[in-house]
């Protein structure tokens, strides 16, 4: 295979647009750098900016000579000219890894095409096609549910991870007089941060269930509408585009959405096995030595590094770190001067009580606490992901500070606010009647699913926390590939069956699968009927 | 004034902190450029990206060897090194307009300072200081609200666009029985584009209220949590970074804000004069001419329009756009091939009976249905802007569905909208109680507020819509500057008064502000108290 199978004329187009793209992506990047809007406050800093800007023309103009160069002897080369086809064909764009149209003529090129304009911006158009690669099935569950009665042929889905063993107590609470409250505040703006009384709550909460050695500032709270908008401010304030965070895989696939998205901030993987090669050790563990290693290989890549993204417990392997493996995580952090993100939406989700979970915030000396981040929400504990609520703790007021701007487009609505407020402010109630329930009924979800694996002989990770198992189903793929693992995805799917698959996890070995159990009786044993049926479809298929 | 006034080494240290920024940004961008994900599917594919590498990474190396030699010649001519003072002062970055850490090492070159790492990124320090300098008079004001028996020295906000006038009537309604449903759907993730029940409701309500020719397809409806969130969507989807919109000044301001912050698509201004200079116009008017003259000194400045921002009903202006108007600016879009984003937030907030709002929803043919994206809310309308909702309308469902992805970064809770679905629904309520005295309220205030104005001399703008009046204060500015403007301003956040002033509705002629006058008797009252000894003082000052 290889260079040899590809034919030299679509190599040469395939070359064509991607000069284009790269012209065009220079452009755009001279004409943002040329056209930022500064606002001179004086006379001598109008000056200043008039220097400036004459230099820059100066470098702009001599890139786009040498840009303008090799263009010319790229064409005359290759003949880009002549193997180039109708560019008004629309298509043509939607193949290159991201299109530009460019008609945007910064500088005299001696290539000057023109093309017909679309109604999306080719940034737009990225935006859709990332998505749709990614979500598309989520769309196709949204439209076409599973219910008992109304839709018994929709889709199950034990892909998107949701809690919904406790509606009935989340609802009976949600429902008594003290969540109703309409005052003016709630109905006006509010600091972006989040309502001042919220605020004190979360700190208040975090406090108890974090066991934080001292009582936690409400000055250092954020919230925002959900915990992916909290990961995205924080790459946005902590990275640069371009830059990396390093991220153990398997990991949540949202991250790389978000990721992408906005901050254009790279999740450099943490590639982990699930070979177990040493004594005491676990599938996929994380250890100094991973990160040591993979530190080195990105900035071989010349890769700015910037953090670290942590999720304890870990999504989707159920594992909780234990507080010697989290502190030297930290450790290698602070000797690197990384940032650590580290995402504990799954705190209060443990729910094998032979497990103790260590919240960084119980962390009596954290190694570099100005630059140690937390992200907890409701979504998971609480089974209310359509609360979209999520919180930032941080000990750097700065961070803190510079998160908050992002309210303005990621707030939670006041009403809301107020009975997350009332939701976490019930102490009693969470201690005493939630949190037993709700763990007495995961591990018995738990318990079903891993019997039922068993029954088939799939091996599973999972340690007793969380809302999904994560199982290898490689015996299934043949050969072992992730276009394999694709094909097994579709079948779920084809059973109506959603799960998610290792890919979307950044997962290196093909054939993983996390299984959300978090599912009422009824809809699991059926999804797990259809997993089954599934398995043996593929199965016979391959026979 | 000028050059001469600016000291020689501190244009040369400034020069050299924006030569670094220069080869930062263009750094930043080939990591981007040569780090961005490409996932191939296929060997043939890894090739073909291979190829595209190599062809990268020669670009880049021509590029690092000019930009490197034009650093040595400017370090030699400019004796640069010698100028710049020790790098690792933080306090150095902050006064650069982007400063950047230039530790990142992309390519070869014959300039490696090192310099001390911060907490926040440059672009989290960007992010900080725009938001602090165009927001930190209301953070003030949340720390520091007027109440009037907790407060009453507080400050009083006539700044934020808010209507206080109807909190009881929302209130009441807000807290009827029907208002409260906690069903497992609200509690957990929805359809991205938002709940399909309150997106029928929007289309209907939009139906109606816009007096739409054809039932509207709920389809084509997007909610995001907040207009801000949709424009900020519109733009991420319709441009490219560096791209232009035309908008008209005054508007706005929370647009600049939002166009820098994630899309990074330049608001091109259209200025308008107060001054009338022909028959039967107006002062701020728009026109045809003044948008192709703007269009042509756009492209003149290589810029590439994507398209124009329109408010209807203006803000701050309160102008209300005839229909002939209106199909004049739509019609010269299309003939650009220019996208219209029309924010039509202040709709139902026309008090004046003899003023008639024609939504661009009402036209029976759209000049380019494909290209006219409608942003309609409940935060003024309704003043719950604290519910955080805004709608998008669009003809086209690829906009739409590009939108739609946004919701998973800015969605809102299901509970809230459950109850601004039950809230549009109830257009009896809306019809016999809500607007007539909504309206009948606004104009109370609208006459207390101009009469106080004229009492006092002071020109202004307003024709009977929207929460604001558009006030000339030209002739407390001595001499009319900018800078003096901001002095004024100064003068009433002394005076405990929030307004807003010219300048952050990118307004041409300094001297205008906007005062907000949807505000209650009392603190009206002593608003108005404190505006006339506020230009009382600065009066007195002056004399």
């Amino acid at each position: 295979p290889g260079l040899a199978n590809l034919g030299e004329t679509s190599k040469k187009k395939e070359s064509g647009f991607l000069m284009l793209n790269l012209q065009q992506t220079i452009g755009d990047h001279f004409v943002k750098l040329t056209t930022r809007q500064w606002q001179a406050q004086s006379p001598e800093e109008a000056n200043r900016i008039q220097v400036v800007r004459e230099q820059e023309d100066v470098i702009n103009h001599t890139v786009c000579q040498v840009i303008s160069l090799l263009w010319t002897e790229a064409a005359a080369d290759q003949r880009l000219h002549e193997s180039l086809p109708s560019l008004n064909s629309p298509e043509i764009w939607k193949k290159s890894p991201s299109p530009r149209q460019p008609d945007q003529q910064v500088w005299q090129s001696s290539f000057q095409p023109s093309f017909v304009s679309h109604i999306l911006s080719n940034r737009g158009v990225d935006i859709s096609d990332f998505y749709q690669s990614h979500f598309q099935d989520y769309d196709a569950y949204q439209q076409d549910k599973y219910h008992e009665e109304k839709n018994p042929l929709g889709f199950l889905n034990l892909g998107v991870s949701e809690n919904k063993l406790c509606v009935d107590l989340i609802t009976e609470r949600l429902c008594q007089n003290d969540m109703n409250c309409i005052e003016e505040d709630l109905l006006q703006y509010s600091d972006w941060r989040g309502h001042p009384l919220l605020r004190e709550e979360v700190a208040r909460f975090l406090t108890y269930y974090c066991r934080a050695p001292t009582r936690l500032d409400p000055e250092n709270v954020v919230v925002l509408n959900g915990c992916c908008s909290i990961f995205s401010a924080l790459l946005m304030v902590l990275g640069n585009p371009g830059e990396a965070f390093l991220v153990p895989t398997p990991f949540y696939g949202g991250f790389t959405f978000v990721s992408h998205l906005y901050a254009k901030v790279e999740l450099f993987p943490v590639h982990l096995e699930s070979e177990v090669r040493m004594e005491n050790s676990e599938p996929f563990q994380l250890t100094v030595d991973k990160l040591e290693k993979t530190l080195l290989e990105a900035r071989q890549k010349e890769k700015k590094v910037r953090g670290l993204v942590l999720t304890n417990p870990q999504n989707p392997l159920g594992i909780v770190y234990s507080q010697d493996s989290l502190m030297e995580y930290l450790e290698f952090a602070k000797r690197h001067h990384l940032h650590v993100i580290i995402d504990e939406i799954y705190m209060l989700s443990v729910f094998d009580e032979s497990i103790k979970f260590h919240s960084v915030l119980s962390i009596e000396r954290l190694p570099d606490p100005d630059r140690t981040h937390v992200i907890w929400g409701t979504s998971k504990d609480f089974g209310i992901s359509g609360f979209r609520f999520g919180a930032l703790y941080t000990h750097n007021k700065e961070v803190a500070s510079a998160v908050s701007i992002f309210g303005y487009l990621h707030g939670i609505s006041g009403i809301t606010q107020y009975k997350l407020r009332r939701l976490l402010q019930d102490r009693e109630w969470i201690d005493a009647v939630y949190l037993p329930a709700n763990h007495s009924r995961l591990r018995t979800a738990h318990k079903y699913v891993t019997k039922k694996l068993r029954a088939l002989e799939i091996p599973f990770v999972n340690h007793g926390c969380g809302l999904y198992v994560w199982v290898n189903l490689q015996s299934y793929l043949k050969p072992c590939t992730f276009a394999e693992e694709r094909a097994l995805h579709r079948r779920f799917l084809d059973n109506k069956l959603m799960l998610s698959r290792g890919k979307s996890y950044m997962c290196k070995e093909p054939g993983w699968f996390r299984i959300i159990f978090a599912e009422n009786y009824v809809p699991l044993k059926l999804a797990m009927h259809r997993f089954k049926h599934a398995l043996e479809e593929h199965n016979y298929d391959w026979m």
